[in-house]
């Protein structure tokens, strides 16, 4: 969609992002306090993500916890187009995809879509894509999934899985159709207009696992949602449940407003960065702060607009310290430095551990693997 | 293409087939003299189907022959759609290719395009259509192919080899490419969209497999030309060879015009006709021949329209007793019981041995799949 003011697809987001108006135009749910209370009630707790509102927005998600009521596992799944190197924006999700895996005690299945990348991308060859697939696959592991309940699928190595579910779908997808809801035009690569039908298949995959009808929940920011919805409007006519959703918000980039994009390096902290290159890019930031201090002591600061409070809400902080940090932040009792300091430390402090993490993986990818 | 009087595409074959003019629309080229006694010079001998102009067009034939002659090897790529049981129209290119594969002692993969049958027809399910996979994979086999050197690939089965070469030409084939090529239009479903990059993607099978360019020839009917001459637009932009191709001409069906078909079951004889049915089919089959027996003996009967007497000149006879058998039919002095008798012995007995093979190709199924 694009609107004045910002764009979303699944293949752009610019522009500051009005998410109440997002989930007008797509349809979705947004996420409500009844729907909080019974996830914590099943989950055991709520996770941060969930309270600060940074998962916001949701299809069927109150069906999912009726069939989980009523005995019925489902299975989640996700996915990461390996364009580039893995950045904190990625990992807030796969963050948020652990815990329900965790609470809710279910199978996961990750699809690395190297096939879109290379087909979206003009002048990456698949040398290149495989190389960052590995790269991501370590990072997602890295998270710490469990890998007896974790299956990696690589849309070009595990086609085989795929493609018998891609082209159920796809006998029911018309170019009209991926036209409209991806803005296709003749001169789309038809790799690209086959494409939707491919993410769209492990939806599906659970109820083949399964040899019956399986209900499947998506994480995922809310510009994959286009994806989804063509999905479920095939999936009762091929006898499988229309997949769920929980749509995150994006996060934003250290210099920009819209997603934080590995396209702008500058911007966004990556996985594999040292940490005193992530510490530079965060002292870098652009900041919701006033241009000299004396204004900031008096008119405060705009927190909202700011991505280092974001960063920190989101990935460091709990909702206390950071209502705190916030009423400091508009009171004009902090400034941007001192902000800043709190989360270069702690980025270094969760880059450090992460990249450890991330070595072990090496030896897990084949545990990981589908088949 | 669709002209006054017949229509050829992939899909469908329609009236009379003028064949001089479907050679000047696709801009193939005739099979002339010269090369004809090329191929006797490597082969050793010529096919009857070759000197009786069944396989009568070709692009890049003398290409094929010049790397022979240099030493490289090529591969032969044929397929065949599963959407029935396989009727001697079809097998008869598939001797064919048998005669190419003994003579030049190359290797062969033998394309199932089970995906293509399952997405184009509507209301056919995957099962129908891979139970028809299976026989006629023991038709394949049948034909006599060498087991150590032919290699049959079902697209669901073993998408895994096709889906990474696919995406390498679908990337280079925008929707209006194949809308012009096809006839697509908006109402095209996705997976039909993509699938001329997955009947593709085995042209550079050979290549991926001998880790070099590899050269690539194609017998297949004349209708499938849409097919590589895309492939070919896109080889040399991929780091391939260009497909080369050797085109036959359509065997007629019993009682009508165009090509035979199994969806006119009538006027098709099925390997796995009791040879009892078709020596019916053949003794109910249209014929070139007069009203009464009177005018025939008069004014003669049309041989060229006759499918009888084309059955006979392609499958069963040689040139010179095909030749006598045209002029007497000519001449009056044939009557077309006397044809239709000689077909439905030579038919009967063809089949009879043609079963047994076919039941001892059940033990060899799995010795001619690709991996």
């Amino acid at each position: 969609m694009k609107e004045e003011g910002f764009t979303v697809t699944p293949w752009k987001v610019e522009g500051e992002v009005d998410y109440t108006r997002l989930v007008n135009e797509f349809g979705t749910q947004l996420i409500d306090e009844e729907l909080l209370a019974r996830i914590k009630r099943f989950a055991g707790r709520l996770h941060p993500l969930l309270k600060l509102g940074y998962f916001f927005s949701h299809r069927d998600l109150d069906w999912i916890l009726d069939m989980y009521e009523k005995g019925e596992r489902f299975y989640l799944y996700t996915g990461r187009g390996p364009s580039g190197n893995v950045h904190l924006g990625h990992i807030l999700p796969w963050v948020f995809t652990k815990y329900l895996q965790d609470s809710f005690n279910v199978n996961l299945i990750f699809q690395i879509t190297d096939d879109e990348k290379f087909l979206y991308t003009d002048g990456r060859n698949m040398d290149e894509i495989s190389r960052y697939a590995y790269e991501n696959i370590l990072d997602i592991i890295a998270v710490g999934f469990k890998p007896e309940k974790s299956k990696i699928i690589v849309d070009t190595k595990h086609i085989n899985h795929l493609y018998p579910i891609a082209i159920e779908i796809a006998k029911k997808l018309t170019f009209s159709t991926v036209r409209a809801t991806f803005g296709f035009t003749s001169s789309t690569n038809i790799g690209m207009i086959l494409f939707p039908a491919i993410q769209a298949a492990p939806c599906f995959l659970p109820s083949k696992i399964e040899g019956k009808p399986t209900p499947c929940l998506i994480p995922a920011a809310i510009d994959q949602d286009p994806y989804w919805r063509i999905t479920r409007d095939v999936a009762e006519k091929l006898g499988y449940y229309k997949p769920a959703q929980i749509h995150s918000k994006f996060l934003p980039g250290l210099g920009m407003q819209g997603k934080m994009s590995s396209s702008q390096p500058e911007t966004a902290i990556f996985t594999t960065d040292e940490p005193e290159v992530a510490e530079k890019k965060v002292m870098n930031a652009f900041t919701g702060g006033q241009p000299t201090i004396a204004l900031q002591r008096r008119l405060g600061a705009d927190a909202y607009r700011c991505p280092v409070f974001w960063y920190l809400r989101y990935m460091f902080e709990d909702e206390k310290s950071s209502d705190e940090r916030y009423v400091k932040c508009r009171s004009g009792s902090l400034l941007c430095y001192e902000c800043k300091y709190a989360l270069a430390d702690a980025v270094k402090r969760y880059l450090k551990e992460f990249q450890i993490k991330r070595e072990h993986a090496r030896d897990m990818v084949d545990r990981f693997m589908f088949d």
